[in-house]
């Protein structure tokens, strides 16, 4: 075999950000986001002499390289054995809205490829909400829960300095693990109201969003989330599904968390971490000098 | 409302690992590792007059808050808009495996909350392979490819010091945008062979491995994998349908990753970075003095 040494296609979105760093004035500057945005695979499969289609899955995930993420996730989630089991793979030219356009792949699978539904149903587990239609997830949450979040919520910028290390302080599993994603909700002042930690950062989310709930705290207006890792769609849309009004995040937002968080009138500060962060989107609820 | 300030139950897996530094010999310690383990969902709900049951989701997550987790995926999922809407959750005691036992909660609906249960499917994306049959997920892998995956694949520590700093050099997606994971594929000598990023660390894996497979490089068993982040049972499940032997992580490995892998005859190391390493399992694969 003579591997050619293949480097990503760059995906990333501009935007401006205001960028704190201790109590100096904010810097208004461009940055780079992650893109993310959902891949709908479709398979197209004989049965009964007669080629059927159909939707497999969605994948929030950095566009480009698409037909290989789609041979893989058929190979690894057991679909295909090899590359003969592919007749090819195509970006689906037969998409209904305009946001699917260049979202959605079509793999031929070879006649001799047996599927069962039933089976890849029960084999796929649920992860969040559905990427391809995120257009119309958020017009659901805005109609559960309010149709834009209120402003009233203020924070100070060293109050925001201060939330990473209350919330490291407090990871209790991340200290003995190294392994944890952990989820902080903290009050405007930076008292730490609760922390739930897991392996999945989503989980972790719902469980911090579930314990307020059933503690009757909702909907979470006046309170900062604070998230271990990287802020993505799902988390934004989880945060807005409670009420939460400022989703601070020590990793980066991806480029559709900071679109969502924009549509919910949230705010979404990134990199917070070292007397710095970064306004993403929603800055009127940091009270800057 | 008066906040109590709840700390996370500890949930974690005491191994025996291997600690490696620079050249020396490694030490045999133990170590604790995040447990990971599958949750599913059931809901029980009103219809025509009858309560009926049903499976909602299943969500790989770390034992502990159950039912929080529970509550707050139906808030943020959009299937209920506040405590009014449940009855209770209960750790389900209707389970027919002994693994599913403390793994399945099941959400009591109230009688008003009306159920879509189409809309729900669409709703929820597929993100891997089923947690709560990953018993069945592991033995249907083992089908496709390999019993066990050879073992000839021999690589020194020296390869694996440098490893991490390869893929730094090379992640042009998370020096732009510090927002993306990373799977990087290299031999035994430590070449980079392949390297793909994403939002979404499933998803940069199944991008290389479809690009490996496009290639005709299957199956992977004279390969090492790096991963940016850290290892889940997804990783690993993923890494074993392409026949991978070694996968490295620069972040620490679940204990249902380094049971999958031990299943697989995988070698695990975690926390590559800084001329140190762990191995979980497969030492023999590292060529240790």
């Amino acid at each position: 075999m003579e591997p050619a040494i293949l480097l990503p296609a760059a995906s990333y979105e501009l935007v401006t950000i205001q960028k704190v760093t201790g109590n100096a004035q904010p810097l208004t500057v461009s940055d780079q986001l992650a893109a993310e945005e959902p891949l709908e695979i479709r398979l197209g499969y004989e049965e009964d002499g007669q080629r059927q289609h159909r939707t497999l899955a969605v994948t929030m995930r950095t566009p480009g390289h698409d037909e290989e993420l789609t041979a893989g996730f058929l190979l690894t989630e057991g679909i295909i054995r090899s590359k003969a089991d592919l007749l090819g793979i195509i970006p689906c030219p037969d998409v209904q809205k305009p946001e699917e356009t260049g979202n959605v792949t079509r793999a031929e699978l070879a006649a001799h490829v047996s599927l069962n539904f039933q089976a890849l149903e029960r084999h796929f587990y649920t992860s969040s909400s559905c990427g391809v239609c995120g257009k119309t997830s958020i017009e659901a949450i805005q109609t559960t829960t309010c149709p834009v979040l209120p402003t009233s919520l203020q924070v100070a910028p060293e109050v925001v300095h201060q939330l990473p290390d209350k919330l490291r302080a407090a990871q209790a599993g991340f200290a003995q693990t190294g392994g944890q994603h952990a989820a902080a909700l903290f009050t405007p002042a930076g008292e730490l109201l609760l922390l739930r930690e897991d392996v999945g950062r989503h989980n972790a989310l719902d469980k911090l969003i579930g314990a307020a709930l059933l503690a009757d705290w909702l909907p979470l207006h006046q309170h900062v989330l604070l998230v271990s890792g990287r802020a993505s769609f799902e988390l934004v849309q989880k945060a807005a599904a409670a009420g939460i009004g400022m989703l601070a995040a020590v990793g980066a937002p991806s480029s559709l968390a900071v679109q969502a968080a924009q549509e919910f009138g949230m705010t979404v500060l990134g990199f917070v971490r070292q007397e710095r962060f970064n306004i993403y989107c929603g800055a009127e609820r940091v009270t800057l000098e």
